[in-house]
């Protein structure tokens, strides 16, 4: 099959031909691949930024955002069939470790993570386990919802361990009204009643967000701050969660925040420092956020099914994933570039 | 009556005659002081790090670790009654704002903070409110818990809350085994069956630690992380709860800290400095903790009646107030110093 | 002014004049009614069914459904003024008890009720206290809120405790789709993801209720148990709130329950009668609720004020009481009937 | 090997030669038995009470509380290993579905149920699946925990999650001082401060009960419900937990309840039946527990290992069944029977 492949770092992908994956133990699913997000991690990867961490091998297939059809199935799967239409998880998880035994699989004791560490979804087909392959409504094409299995995913796990804790007349901010933030607005629509506010640098990203749901578009125009801090009476926001978490975002971010609330770490790239003296007067939480679980993305994808959370996409054939590349790294994709076969 | 007031900073204490506190609004309560706790706070007052903050104007009564029996009482006050032996909570809070209306009193929105910014404990009489005062037991002595009421109140506030998220089988380490600390692990005793891990640079303090109920013992001497590490195969503790707060505890404490696990911010000084992409790559929380509210105290109350929380004190009538501030800026206090009638 | 009051049981009610209520206390106030709802309650309280529980002395003045403008307050009062627009919530708490210091107002262990136990509000003026009353928004009217401080109240609080376990692809069936429930749907729209099943006996209450945000409709015919369980895959509903509580409403809501799931019983009537071993063979968890508490009632106010949350009134000056509780009597009110000044 | 059968309802057991079981599937585990459980359910079994609900076929081998050393693994199967000590959790679940991936497995929608409905323990091997065996510590013996596999961990999952809203002051009747009962009252001991009354009508059994951390006992003897509430100064206790289920002691369980309490439903035999009025106006909740999870398991073995949890039991060889069976059967029993190879 055809097969986008890291060749080395530094160096352009390129299009091979592989051996198909096969079914080779009982829980193992192959999906035929309907949609591959190119995700900015793709980019990193190529730089060799994951080299250490991953330990991959290299020449391996890279992409981790994958939707598409169950091609095969091994012999104790239950709970899809061939010709199912799925979304997958981007982790493979184990199942017996405590973390995978109390629903937080992402911290799996013993996880592989496809298109990072071993072959990924650039491809034709992609081997993953029962364990990842979420079911997805008829009416969701896997191409338009593939970029959902890990940036949407990340999100929507951040939206929505946030709402749990807001109750009407809360305010909820949201720093960056990019990918994540944008699925971030939708979810905090659909699951709370808190007022939304987002923060971003760019006035069209702002008033785009404005048109999903949130209540306030605030541009990051250096007096932010102060005008949070004004929509929220001088109080503060109860929660804040940060997308982009580099810039001065985290600084910016803790200085919107209420007493005794709730600031969401989502992006990276700077450090969080804050005087503990800080933290324990106005007793805040700094709460990590990784992608969501498994039983996130399947209400992720009812969210989806029920079109509270959309996503704009630019495809590409497979074989113009230097083109998809290419845009990403040059900012011309509007939402997310998608490769379809 | 007698009162030991604040002349000036960076001038001594002074014992003078004032007028007696008197009930003027229905919900006052004026308390015949027991004993009242010589807290590290009332040292960094007289030097002046409170002046701006607290905005109090000098001269003024200090002191705000407080218990005794009530003396008088307004015309609402139902909870108490005169000669009723109680414990002060350190704030005196409004009722009416939605932190109050939510049993989150720590957080009022109009709170006044007697022996801070209004006059306090190291006297014959104390002026609070019916919202701040809880009955003790008979078994209790007013002069032997009164250093419960802050310092105590912050540990178990910090414990009791850790302690809502271990399941037996978890780690909780504490970083100091000092007077919160000391607290901090008879609560996590009373309330956990998690294994309990002390860490401190004095190995005296780590023994006493193990004394009164820490699992394992560990002396800050620089292998500590790694001793941490150790002892839970590799993995990290599910909790830290940090008293410390300084000089590289903070980087130490979440070095020790698991996966999904949470850091618990009570000690101050220095600054969290710490990577986002430490945060989300392992999502963990770094947690807040201010003084508890005055249910934790009722709580606390529970646990010193049963036995289950004991604290050492040194006591000194109030005459000899300038013994007691000089015993703790030397050191040479044992558990907690207390000024009694 | 002009008070409406029982001035014996199974006798009609009687318009007199009574003296204005006054500021006696530092937390009272004094509220001018805009609305106070007409309450099945209220035709209870002629029956006599409330006279031994209550133990009021007769004549009083009845209506616990109350809004309007603050009109006098006491000296301590300080989270309303005059002129201030408020809804009223029903019970006058005590602040001091452990049920009000946690949040839960609703179990004070010395509360009153203006309109059951003392002067309610069918008249000019209404005596509360300062913990009773909200300001409600500028662009609400008391007369169209007056409703929600006690049935809305109600259904809210038991929606809201519902939406904290419900996520997206759960189903909340809501048993009754009348007053209560109307407002329940509401609720759970404004809170949550999950697919809302209503059920009732009334076709057209059932069809309403669709266009209130019901996913689904079902009339209960007999097949309605059948209908629930098909719609939910054969397994059942995650929650079922019941807003009925009589003619076999527990029996076969809770025959429409999933496994682990949540029953919430809001109406009231038949007895639950259920086999022990059912409920632990299935682990489900049968769920009181009583009326909302303070901070409940500001955030259903948040969603009335945000259009989220409205009700149908028919309004009536206070003159024509007995034309109100005829109405209701006989059915011919839509929604709620309102006492205007 | 050696195995006991039922061969037929109301027959005897009898002791038989069948096939050893082998590993056939990935996450197959046999167990060597070192210890399996006679349970008052395989009295029932015989009696036929589970004929129906199982399905199952006989002949087949019984025993649903096993323990013992791992004594061959599937090819996928990571944590175990031959030779590991082990407590076999006594449901085999799917891992695959929702309530699976919720770390709620007890509610899995594809379980099977060794020793009910497929082959158990009494015998030399047992076949299970790696979802379900968890290591022991070194200090304990199979035969000594194997009851905790299914009567303990019913009790420790009904008390640990009774211990989640339990503060310090808080009161939790335990309703029935036999086995459950007893494991109930060590596992609260362990992870609460709450006072633990015990109400149990064998006065023996209410002492022994003092002896294992009850603060007090309450002999069910007409005036218990009247001493209960005594005990919690008229209020009634914030939790009750009901081992029993029958002979009324729902009825009193409930009235001993506190408002806004829990009330925990574990034993079974009688009806709940309680006016709606009164689950309302007090606002209880009536909390269904079943077995608990793998989880629940791990941290019950836990206590065991740190001799927080103990039990009575009394050994007897796999051949002597009948004599196990009789005695249970006629009261000879303290604590547990157990079978041992």
């Amino acid at each position: 099959m055809k097969a986008v492949q890291v060749v080395g770092y530094h160096r352009p992908l390129e299009l091979t031909e592989v051996s198909e994956p096969t079914v080779t133990g009982p829980f193992d699913v192959v999906v035929r691949i309907g949609g591959a997000g190119v995700c900015r991690t793709d980019l990193h990867i190529l730089e060799g930024q994951w080299a250490e961490k991953s330990g991959v091998t290299l020449p391996y297939t890279i992409g981790h955002e994958n939707a598409g059809w169950v091609h095969a199935v091994g012999a104790a799967v239950t709970n899809v069939a061939e010709g199912d239409k799925v979304i997958v998880h981007p982790l493979i998880t184990c199942g017996l470790c405590r973390a995978c035994r109390s629903g937080d699989d992402v911290h799996c004791a013993a996880s592989r993570f496809p298109g990072i560490d071993t072959a990924g979804g650039y491809a034709e087909y992609l081997k993953t386990s029962a364990r990842s392959v979420v079911k997805i409504d008829d009416a969701l094409e896997p191409s338009d919802v593939a970029a959902l299995a890990d940036a949407g995913l990340t999100a929507y796990h951040a939206a929505a361990k946030a709402a749990r804790r807001l109750r009407p007349g809360d305010r909820c901010v949201v720093i960056g009204a990019g990918g994540l933030g944008h699925i971030g607005v939708q979810v905090l629509k659909a699951l709370t009643a808190a007022e939304i506010v987002v923060v971003d640098r760019n006035p069209d990203a702002v008033k785009l967000a404005e048109t999903i749901g949130a209540d306030h578009g605030v541009v990051a125009d250096g007096s932010h701050v102060a005008a949070v801090l004004d929509l929220t009476g001088g109080d503060g926001a109860e929660t804040v969660i940060d997308f982009v978490g580099e810039g001065g975002a985290t600084r910016d971010g803790i200085a919107m925040l209420r007493r005794a609330g709730d600031y969401h770490v989502v992006g990276y790239g700077e450090n969080i420092d804050v005087p503990t003296i800080d933290i324990i007067s106005t007793e805040i939480n700094l709460i990590g956020n990784l992608v969501g679980s498994y039983n996130d993305l399947c209400e992720l994808m009812v969210l989806a099914a029920q079109g509270k959370v959309t996503l704009h996409t630019q495809k590409y054939p497979l074989d113009r994933f230097q083109d998809a590349i290419d845009d990403l790294d040059n900012g011309r994709v509007r939402g997310r570039a998608i490769l379809t076969p």
